[in-house]
């Protein structure tokens, strides 16, 4: 079944140009995955007139028209009040969601002023869709063959409600009749050109599952998703096309879904009972930053380093002046020396070193981009990778912090 | 002169959610500080059908319409010849941009496919818009009283055509009557409510300059517009509301436009010759990671050192056991004796520390939010800020961070 869809934004902040539309960007992600098209997207402001005409418009060309904003509790939320008299039907006070605004503001310990009464407002009729991060309700409302969906504004409350509440409703609709299930596969260290290249007949001839490339900074993700009667038969599907892609590809394979290289690491070293130091020069602090980002980083980082100046590689980190004065602090002599040297001061089973340059001019007579990661162990040789990275300076620092965690993972990894 | 607005996006990379749509947040807020109102926009595929229509309906309801996007050299970038066809005109190579294409190929040494020639392709009589940041010229095209403004998809691209082809395209046409001019003023420390609530009275009775206030995580900028005949009399407009804000809440006050309390911080030091060293526990590396986003750190910046773990804060930062034992590391004599080590070992002017709670659980018996600020001088006694803070364990970290920014700028200021 052909179901074309739009999504109508409401609220002036939009056309003020205060924030970024990442709701219509986040539904049409996921209508897109359950095989819903989304051919307009609109943006209008806190303007009963005109948002009217948009949805006489949307009437005219959508099957399933999503509303998303006012439903807040000021005299600008009026998506309810628009809707309501264009269908000529009205609005009832629904009696959880009445109970759910009470109960905030008595968690909080503050009186509810009026107007958060009118959150409580629904479509006779209406399918009430929960709102759990929020106040506001959504509502599921059918009308002359045409499916209406309001949602409120803020990205926090309409995600979970439109993952949790209004995808079980279309597929009580019919609008979606299979079981949709979708999985990312993460890779990193290969372009998106090459890995394109090395499952080319398998983008070609793709079906079900579909598999979509997406790029990110040097990380390349492919969404697989399989479309079939239950869930048991999708994952089973989504199995079968994950192995035949890693069996060409595995190699740069590093992870699922949402994951990232740093909670890879993290949960890698706290597997292997692992603790980590760092040493940090062009990076400074970045590398130390992301992996502290992650929850629980207490049990596999000891601490790090940041050595900006030689002075400090010199008496903090113990790199001999006869490496500076020689090969320079860009250099895998001293990038080896800072690795095996924060792993001793630290008291680490694993040391990590990032030199280089980061620019944007030229450092020791080295070009930008010229960058050494060190990674020294307890009782095995220390490695350094030569990277020849290009970018802005921001691009070359977080290219080769996230470098240093692609290497790392491939190393723990090779132990299991 | 009341101008209606409307931005008309095209591309099926934004119907299906692969990214948000930045080009109508940048030009809406742009055309908000040229005083033209923006009351719809809307996102559509690549599409010669809907598009044709979208346009249509424009035509019916807005005096400037700005297409985005489309004017790049696949089959799919048809906004051109959609626009022409609809106005009954025709397209025409421009011998410019052609040069321009083709110079860019010999730049890159490779071989023009013939696709790109349509790139050189505009409407026949319209204004061409230099693209200095890409291939494909941009357009203004007045007819029977509407003028389409034709953007390029790419924001690196559109956003500077905008600003230096557009905006005086407009002004030649009388659109925009006035010089305006804005400046924004950052302020950290006061919350947004607190800033309005002391300036009240002044954003009542605006008129020009208008104050436009806006908050952002843990700090309030407000941009102020000014509008008159000249550049002169808009700055001095802006002097003066400046002079009578600052008069009240110019404590608060940090910085202007695009600037950040890293970047300021980073200044001062330069200019007073003082080199600083960080100590970090909870905040893991990120105050010495924005600090050296800041390109030239090398000239005020020595190096850090993120003591995870209490031993290596024992170790590698001298503070002492009985501290820890007794006060614990997050404490204010921990968080002093951190600043004031790390100053002595990285051989820097300044030290400062960051030891607490981020989260998401307690420590030491302490609350999540808890957290203690050290800076420490040559020859000045240590400062140390207790804070508490709520939020994620993100949003404590970069409050942390931040905050340590905010405190170092006022004491470097006081000595000016």
């Amino acid at each position: 079944m052909e179901v074309n869809a739009e999504i109508i934004s409401v609220g002036s902040e939009l056309l003020l140009g205060q924030i970024c539309n990442t709701n219509a960007q986040f539904l049409s992600k996921e209508l897109a995955i359950l095989g819903i098209n989304v051919y307009y997207h609109t943006g209008v402001g806190d303007n009963p007139e005109r948002l009217k005409k948009i949805i006489i418009q949307a009437q005219e060309r959508s099957d399933l028209i999503i509303l998303t904003g006012g439903l807040g509790p000021t005299k600008d939320d009026l998506t309810k009040d628009v809707l309501a008299e264009l269908l000529n039907t009205k609005l009832v006070y629904n009696q959880e969601a009445m109970n759910r605004i009470e109960a905030y503001f008595k968690t909080v310990n503050r009186a509810m002023t009026e107007n958060n009464r009118k959150q409580a407002l629904v479509i006779k009729d209406s399918y009430v869709l929960e709102n759990k991060t929020g106040m506001a309700p959504g509502m599921a409302y059918s009308h002359e063959g045409k499916i209406y969906i309001l949602l409120p504004g803020p990205p926090k409350e309409l995600q979970p409600m439109f993952l949790d509440e209004v995808r079980p409703f279309l597929h009580e609709q019919g609008i979606i009749s299979n079981f949709i299930l979708s999985r990312v596969l993460r890779f990193y260290g290969i372009g998106e050109a090459q890995l394109e290249a090395d499952i080319e007949d398998l983008i070609v001839s793709q079906t079900n599952p579909s598999i979509a490339p997406l790029a990110g900074d040097g990380e390349v993700t492919l969404r697989l998703t399989a479309k079939s009667k239950t869930e048991q038969e999708s994952e089973k599907l989504l199995d079968e096309m994950e192995k035949t892609i890693l069996d060409r590809v595995g190699r740069y394979f590093y992870g699922y879904d949402n994951t990232s290289l740093p909670i890879e690491v993290s949960k890698l070293l706290s597997k292997k009972n692992l603790r980590i130091a760092c040493a940090e020069s062009l990076t400074g602090g970045l590398f130390a930053q992301l992996l502290t980002q992650v929850s629980g980083a207490g049990m596999i980082f000891n601490g790090g380093i940041v050595s900006y100046t030689n002075e400090v590689k010199n008496k903090v980190l113990n790199v001999s002046q006869k490496i500076l004065d020689e090969e320079g602090a860009v250099s895998s002599e001293c990038a080896k020396a800072m690795a095996e040297n924060v792993r001793k001061i630290l008291n680490a089973d694993i040391g990590i070193s990032f030199t280089g340059v980061a620019g944007p001019t030229k450092s020791e007579g080295k070009e930008v981009g010229t960058v050494f990661i060190g990674i020294a162990f307890k009782n095995k040789e220390t490695i350094i990778y030569p990277l020849d990275l290009i970018g802005s300076r921001d691009a070359i620092r977080s290219r080769s912090a996230y470098n240093g965690f692609y290497y790392l993972l491939k190393h723990l990894r090779k132990g299991e």
